[in-house]
């Protein structure tokens, strides 16, 4: 689609065409690039002026939100921009999808408060990444929906996971889902457990920075979970991002065993209790951990039953028990608690005041389940050093040895959707699905 | 008190006398020591068999739970047993008091469960730790309660503050607090608020491993938090924890920015957004952060008003915000969000269906304070960059930059003890009262 009439105007009366250099602010923001033309795009607003940024990624900008334009001294030709649909694919390449969920990584600038908000589409990080085209046949590239990670719920989860199979069934190496980074260990947890008979690896990644600052750390979270998809040797759900601040690697994560343990840094994502599976380079995959599920000629298939009604709650000092009762008067079926240390709460000294023992037996009489982890995040629980922990497990609470609280909370309401009762939770709950729990401890992972 | 004639009848029929070497089994834990002679303590229960542990601590069984008792061939003689009250005190040495509450510190072979409880006294730890007799005078000891750390409340808290003022006031160079480690931060936390006009350390330590295990740590913590009571140079209430697994140095940590961060491991306490401020080894104290406030002559007081009607919940995908208004309905006066992200919660694509935002309005209007901080822990939240922290910032939110939620937690309910209106508490929540809060991000704190 061209531009709009008032878009043209804009242009006109400041002296500007496409191909050249511009510094525009927007709703106090600065942005500089070169203008695009507008019919190099077959979506968006007809209303934005459209923007090649220096990171190489595109902006659009709706004509009415700018405060100022000015014209700098830079020009590019306009053959300096590949069309996506002029993007040379090699059919000898190995063929991934893209399935683009939300968050920064498709982010463009929001026109509504300012800040980056979740409307973009994955052509146009195609169309931005054209290293891409000499690594990979992008088979298909579908915005599944445009989320900020903090909304999505389990039937995304169970939305992600059936497209990521559809696309692994029509033949795909590999997939890569782009989301935003808040919760994409949560759906990452969440699709090592919905997909069943995975064949191939499925790599999430996102960004940290927005595509707007100098900083941006898409580009090669993209172009490194493209690699995984098409040449990891293993069928795994996992995380791909920045091993270090720098470009120079990228750590391939295992989806049950990664969290989020910076808000901003580009290296945000860590193993806890577990190591890298795999360090990506520009040109090549070593991976660190081979003994894991080799790709396979298995059919995959998705399972995505979830009981909403589960819980991850925090016990620490003064924690009020009763939201536990609270959600079990609600019906909720299942408790993730993340005690203090090796997995207590308070409990021994305090029955009947502030005491969470009475209400773990209540809910265990009332056949909910009752899982502890632990706040510490590294380590693994254990109840048999300390009688509060003995009381619990006495009580019947199921300690989840070195289970993140996020993935036990996960795999909890995925269990619970299956309709199992109590005893065979208990079991499947210790059984490792997805790596998510296993003995031994390596003391090289803390703090990776 | 002398043993009862239960446990000297055991003796004489095993042919055991004082100093002897024995294994003994009580319910499945299986301990080696010397016998002790009973007259050497003037505390506990006669009916327990006392015993040296290779450790150098004491352990009590009481005599009905023992299964076996196997003579070994070692024997020292008594007087490698120092008496507690033979123990040489240097006039001359700075003196200090140790106050202990409870945890792995002071804890024996738990009778009741077969685990470790909380039943010790400071004086069981100094006969245990002769080094520090060469180290500080020990003015006091005094065992304040015996609790587990995740059984500690508000009024724990304000006694452990009054207690430590009452020791300075006393002419304490410092104070040591024995305490257990699962919430010693929070605990930590709430002294660096409740003591003012600190004008000397208060150090809080604790031990990861049991007393009867080799891999005990409580020896060198004491002595080192011993050290940095009598000399660290400023005031300051902090942790003084291994630094790594060896016995080589102790950090110590700020009390407002310090984690348990790992279950079981030595060096389980790690700074968050923030570097050790000093570094204590077998001689010396290096400090790191030579900013800190001084010690001084100033008369410390102590301000332990708490309201114990807040909460600290989590926020992550399908969380329930009705937690929140349950809360509100029971009359809880503020809440500190702990987030996705920069500070985020289901919010902007989910109005009416999991969204955060009404019950968070809501809130607000009922003048509850609402503070979001990072279930990242590391970095800082912001909520200028995407539009679900805008519309939160909107609501009156208030954003605590790089405080962590578990420190946040216990400044609100300390500020909100204080009658404060919603605008004093959001602007006083922002104020470094105790280096909580902080500009500038070093990134060498990341996973320290």
């Amino acid at each position: 689609m061209p531009y709009s009439e008032k878009v043209l105007q804009f242009l006109k009366s400041r002296g500007l065409s496409t191909g050249d250099e511009v510094q525009v602010e927007a709703e106090g923001v600065k942005l500089e690039g070169y203008v695009l033309p507008r019919e190099e795009l077959d979506f968006g607003d007809q209303d934005a002026l459209l923007l090649k940024l220096k990171s190489g990624y595109n902006a659009g900008i709706r004509i009415d939100t700018i405060s100022s334009a000015k014209k700098l001294s830079g020009r590019v030709e306009l053959e300096r921009f590949p069309k996506l649909k002029e993007v040379a694919q090699d059919p000898e390449l190995p063929p991934i999808s893209f399935i683009s969920t939300g968050g920064t990584i498709s982010s463009r600038v929001d026109y509504l408060t300012g800040g980056v908000a979740m409307l973009f589409s994955p052509e146009e990080i195609l169309y931005g990444i054209p290293e891409l085209s000499s690594l990979v046949r992008v088979r298909t590239a579908e915005r599944l929906f445009s989320m900020a990670s903090e909304d999505l719920r389990p039937e995304q989860w169970a939305a992600i996971s059936s497209k990521a199979i559809d696309c692994l069934m029509q033949g795909d190496r590999g997939v890569v889902v782009l989301h935003g980074t808040d919760t994409m260990h949560f759906t990452a947890a969440a699709l090592s457990f919905m997909i069943k008979n995975l064949n191939a690896p499925v790599a999430l990644t996102g960004a940290q920075r927005s595509p707007d600052r100098g900083s941006r750390d898409a580009d090669m979270n993209v172009i490194a979970s493209a690699r995984v998809a098409a040449h990891l040797p293993h069928a795994l759900v996992c995380l791909v991002f920045h091993s270090s601040p720098s470009d120079r690697s990228a750590f391939v994560l295992r989806g049950t065993r990664a969290r989020k343990m910076h808000t901003s840094r580009r290296d945000a994502f860590r193993p806890v209790n577990d190591l890298p599976v795999a360090r990506v380079t520009d040109g090549s995959i070593e991976v660190l951990d081979p003994s894991l599920k080799p790709r396979s000629d298995e059919a995959p298939w998705v399972d995505t039953a979830f009981e909403d009604k589960v819980a991850l709650l925090l016990a620490h000092p003064n924690s009020p028990p009763e939201l536990m009762d609270h959600l079990l008067d609600k019906g909720y079926k299942g408790f993730i608690v993340q005690g203090t240390g090796l997995g207590h709460v308070p409990s021994l000294t305090l029955e009947g005041k502030g005491s969470w023992l009475p209400t773990i037996k209540r809910a265990i009489d009332e056949s909910a389940f009752v899982g502890m982890t632990s706040q510490c995040l590294y380590g693994r629980v254990d109840p048999l050093v300390y009688r509060n922990g003995r009381l619990l497990m006495e009580a019947g609470v199921t300690f989840l040895g070195d289970m993140l609280p996020e993935v036990a909370y996960v795999k909890l309401g995925w269990l619970l959707g299956h309709g199992f009762g109590l005893e065979d939770v208990r079991k499947l709950m210790l059984f490792s699905f997805a790596g998510e729990i296993a003995d031994g401890d390596d003391p090289s992972t803390y703090l990776y």
